[in-house]
Formats: structure tokens, sequence, C-alpha cells
């Protein structure tokens, strides 16, 4: 939020990094799910604090409306429209929901939206920073059997503190293992067409002075028939409480090859991620963006969106955001309460709250 | 070659592809030494063809030489040490000094070496046809089964006509099925960093008018658990004679998915592609080409280059250009002498003269 006006929210415009670090002022419900569906802010954990912060400036827009619950009804509805993988975006507004419902009052609804919204990025910031603490014992093990050498990581997109409040969800073991002392380097897949592991990824990984390269997303393959990879680290948008796992699309890609070479793949997540209601990953609806992110690659340069065509004019392009690995796949689930397998029993082991009675 | 200058050979600079169409003049072993190095050709055929001209350019610079063994053994070093993956390459050169051994004068070994460097781009171009003739087949019986819906065809990278003289490798059966009117749509992978498959394969396909669109490397796991991919079809640099395939980086991971999901993976390949000295592909030496290709993205625009950083300048990267793919996951190897198994034993059975005896 901004330090001396409290009805606008500040956001990081990561379409601009590494080149450009900027803040935008966000002034309305509206301008925030823009932010939203054009990727000003993205990854799981940011997508829902700004959500909560939508519903905040939703709060402030309907004070001087005559009816306030439908005009927060629309707002909420514009802003779930925005992205359907990422199921923070939904937990989020569905907290807005509830915690307003009781105001009677304006000014008792703007308060309590903020506190709701305050509570959710400080919610997303402490579940990463216990995933790190978790993640940490899996990175210092593998340490002791590398006998000095660093952990060769790697992991896909950016699910690091662009992406979430702070810590991230897979870079926070990473950090933590960093400010341990303990020896990493990390494989930062490109992550086309966004390109967020070049963007974003390493150009936080390369603040935070973690040794860092990156590889074109074809190469994670070769990469780890070379023995040169550990250990799979990466993020989730949605995972179904039996351990499905949709997360930027390629994801399911590594953890194919991690399979066949015998390589641990490890899916960091706070439970905010975890869609309690969902048995079957198939059915986690997958984001269709615009084809001409494949046809284009795009960076800010010189104070200006460069744009290049990488393809023909007349070519179609079709642009998946995500997919899902399934569960018979991954490793292990690192969430806020610990590390856990992935599959129903395990995970509502964890969190017996969520166990149907 | 040019047509009225036969000292000069004329190649596409298909860097600058699909934005121009540029012909090229190389007049020295030297200039197609870069030429090859720099990817103003490439592709297993090509490079082959390209070297083979290469020794009749160099050919003609030893006429007045006094010790022209030496030089045109120079010159074949020079152009071998250009790309270490494609098999073709070291092939071209091995014909091209058996040819000219025997010349008793620079006028003989100009004609022996001009000779045989047709003869190399002719014997490609006629493999390249007949793998068409034989892939054919195999989408003809997709398509019965498919009962009128177009065939899926997933590709990697560019095999097509710009890789070899003629048809292509993996296009021919494409090119040939589309001249047969059976409904095919070809998935191209984008095939960062260098982006062949959208700047070339795209550009291929859509001159030959073949119904095609471009995905991001990262999308073919989702493409085929979704059930939009019916064959893989894809090149090879080189191919070990017990069925290991070395191709563009991140072939491997589309083997993967495609056995996950029960998609048949082909390999279209002439058999100058085959190594005939190689029982592991694992032997087989990976290029390593410069990070800045996949830092930056490059594309030709109103006449000129414009190359755009996709990562923080302090960032390393590296660039493996190739993968094996081990051959269970090959479902079948497509020859200029039909199609076989990826194992010893029925490749030698194409190639019965190639058994030790």
């Amino acid at each position: 939020m901004h330090e001396s006006d409290p009805t606008v929210v500040q956001i990081i415009d990561q379409r601009r990094l590494p080149h450009e670090f900027v803040i935008e002022d966000v002034r309305t419900a509206a301008e925030m799910a823009i932010a939203i569906r054009d990727m000003h802010v993205r990854g799981a954990g940011l997508i829902g604090a700004a959500a909560g912060f939508g519903m905040y400036l939703a709060a402030l827009e309907t004070a001087k409306s005559r009816n306030p619950s439908s005009s927060l009804e629309n707002a909420a509805q514009a802003l779930l429209a925005t992205r359907p993988t990422a199921v923070n975006l939904a937990l989020a507004l569905e907290q807005q929901r509830k915690a307003m419902a009781d105001a009677d009052s304006a000014g008792e609804r703007i308060r309590l939206a903020l506190e709701t919204a305050r509570a959710i990025a400080d919610d997303d910031a402490e579940c990463c920073r216990k995933i790190g603490i978790h993640g940490l014992e899996l990175i210092r093990r593998m340490a002791k059997e590398k006998k000095g050498k660093p952990v060769q990581i790697l992991t896909h997109c950016n699910a690091g503190w662009l992406a979430f409040v702070d810590y991230g969800s897979a870079t926070a073991p990473i950090y933590a293992a960093r400010e341990s002392a303990i020896p990493v380097h990390v494989w930062v897949d490109e992550t086309r067409p966004r390109s967020q592991g070049s963007k974003l990824t390493a150009w936080e990984l390369g603040q935070e002075e973690v040794p860092h390269t990156i590889v074109a997303d074809n190469a994670a393959g070769h990469l780890m028939q070379s023995g040169l990879v550990d250990l799979v680290l990466v993020g989730s948008d949605r995972t179904t409480f039996t351990g499905d796992v949709a997360n930027k699309v390629g994801t399911y890609l590594k953890a194919l090859a991690a399979r066949d070479n015998n390589v641990p793949f490890y899916v960091a997540l706070p439970s905010s991620s975890f869609d309690w209601t969902l048995r079957d990953g198939r059915k986690i609806p997958i984001e269709e963006r615009g084809g001409e992110e494949v046809k284009y690659a795009e960076a800010w340069q010189n104070g200006e969106v460069v744009r290049i065509a990488l393809a023909p004019e007349t070519s179609r392009a079709v642009n998946y955001a995500f997919d899902v690995t399934p569960r018979h796949f991954v490793t292990g689930l690192i969430t806020e309460r610990g590390i856990c397998r992935p599959n129903e029993s395990d995970i509502l082991s964890l969190f017996p709250e969520r166990s149907q009675p």
C-alpha cells in the first residue's frame, strides 16, 4: 500500500523486469483486475494477495454506492475471471466475501477488507517462510551427500518472492540454504513464452547472490541425463488434495525427465494452493493465453517495450499457460506444515481439518 | 552453385528467415566453414552437402598450391570443427577425401570434387524423397483411423527442406501426405533458443500450405495429455547403429511425453545420419554453443537484426544444442530403405552392407 495514501495499492510491474524496477499505483478494483490479467503481477500467492487488495479497493469504491453488495460481487467476478488456473485467487475472494458479509457500515466494510487483505498477504509470507524451513532440511541432507559440492537444483518459471508476498515457494528453501551457507547452484529454465525464468527468477537469484545458470526449456532432459541435477524444485498454481500438480506449462516435461533419471521432483506450495474440492488433476482448468506471446518475444529496453517477431505473421500459435503433472511423478510436496507424499491420505494427515467428517 | 560463375556456391542465409529470403555467395572453404558454424546453413543433410561443396571450393583454391593435399586437409579439418554432433559433416568430408585421392592434376581434383559434392547433394535429396514415400504409408494408416479428421503431427526444430537439399527428412512424409490429399495438421515446437521451429519450419509449412500451429517447447506434454497429437515426427543429427537418436535439444523431452501418453514417436533420417561406429548414444558429442543465444532473442526486422535481452546481463547461460533420446523411447526409424525398429538387428537388416563380417 502507498505510504501516505491509503486509497492506493502499490505493486511491482513485473513486465519490466529485469530491465527496470517500476512501482505501479493501483487505484481501483478494475485496475487491479487488469494488472492480474495482463500479468503486471503474477504467481500463485501474489495473485491471491493482489485479489485481496483488489477487494479492498472495491470496498473503498462502494462507500457511496446504493447497492454495495452487488458492486462488490461484480468486482469479485471481474477479479475471478482474470486467471482461471491458480486457486489462490478464488480463495482470497472467498475470504473477503466472508469477512465483509457482517459489516454494518461502509467504514466497517473498508476496515474489514483492509484487515483481510493484509492477513492474506501476511499468511502467504508466513507460509513461504515455513516452506523455506522444511525445504532447507531436504537440501541439507542432499548437501551432506555432495560433500561440499553445490547441490544442483533445477527450477521452472518463477516461484520466487516475485510470485508471492515474500520468500517465494520454490525459492524459499534455496534462500534458506544460502543463509545457512549450504552451497547451491540453480538451473533456471528460461520458461517460454513469457520468460519468467530468465526475466524474473534469474534476476531474483542475482539480487540474492545465489549462483545460477539460465538454460533453454529444452535443456532440462540433457542436464539430468548428464547427472547435473540433484533436485527439481517448482511451485504450483493449483494442487488437488490427491496430489496432482498444475504449474507453469512445461513442468510436466521436467517431471518426466526427473523420473527417467531418478532425480527427486519436489513441489513447494502454501496450503492456499491446494484445491480441496478436486480429486482429478485433469479437471483443473488450463488457462489459454494469446498466441502472440509465442510468436513474439518482448523485452523492455531503453525506456520502451521492444517486441520482435519470431515467426511468420501468417502462422497461427496457441498458448496453454499451464500443464498438470500427475501425482505419480511427484516425489513430495513441501508445505508450511512439512513435507508429505503426493496422495490424499498423506496430504490430509498434514491438514486434518480438511478431512470430510 | 551460381548460374554463371562456377567458382561461387550459393546458399540461403537461413538466419534471416522468415523475414527475408537472402541468397549468399560463398567463395572459399573458409567462408563455408563460417556459414556452417554460424548457422547460415544448418540441418543434418544440408550441413553434409555444404561441407561437400566446401571441399569443392577448397579444391579450386588449391589449384595453384604447392602442397595441395596439405591445404585440402586443413580445409577439411576447419569444416569438421564447425559442428561436432551431426555425422553427415564427417561423412561428406570422408567422401571428398576418397574421391580426390586419386586425382593426378588440379583440374582432375576440381572435377572430382564437384562431381562428389553434387552426388552428396543428389543422394540427400533422393533419400529424403524415399523417406517421404515410406513415411506416407504410416500417415495414411493413421488417417484411416482418424476417419477424415486431420492427422495431428508434432515436430521439433526444422528437419524440413531447409535442413536438407530437398523434401527434408521429418517433413518429407508430411509433404507427401499433403500431395496425396491426406489431411494433416502440424504442431510446430518453437525450438528455443534459435527458434528454428517458429522461424523455419512454420515458414516452410506456410510456403507449402500445410496447416500448422506454433507452440512453445513447454507445451508438447499438455498437447499430448489432451489427446491432440497422433504422431511425433522428428529428424536426427546422428543416430547410432543401435538406435539411439541425437537430435535438437528438447527432442528427448518430447519422446518422454510421447511414451507417457502412448503417442508413436518416429525419427526420419537418411542413412547418412547413422553413425556406424557408435554403439552407445551417450558417447555422441553434444555441441555446446554460446550462452548468448539463450539470453537474447534475435529477429531480422526492417532491414536489420534486432536483438533483445531476455535475461539480466549478469546471469550466466549455457546452451547445449542437442540431446540424445535413448532407443527405447523411439517407436521407429524412417529411412530411405523403409521403416525399422530402433535396434541393431533391425537397422542392420535394412543396411546389411554395414554388418561386420
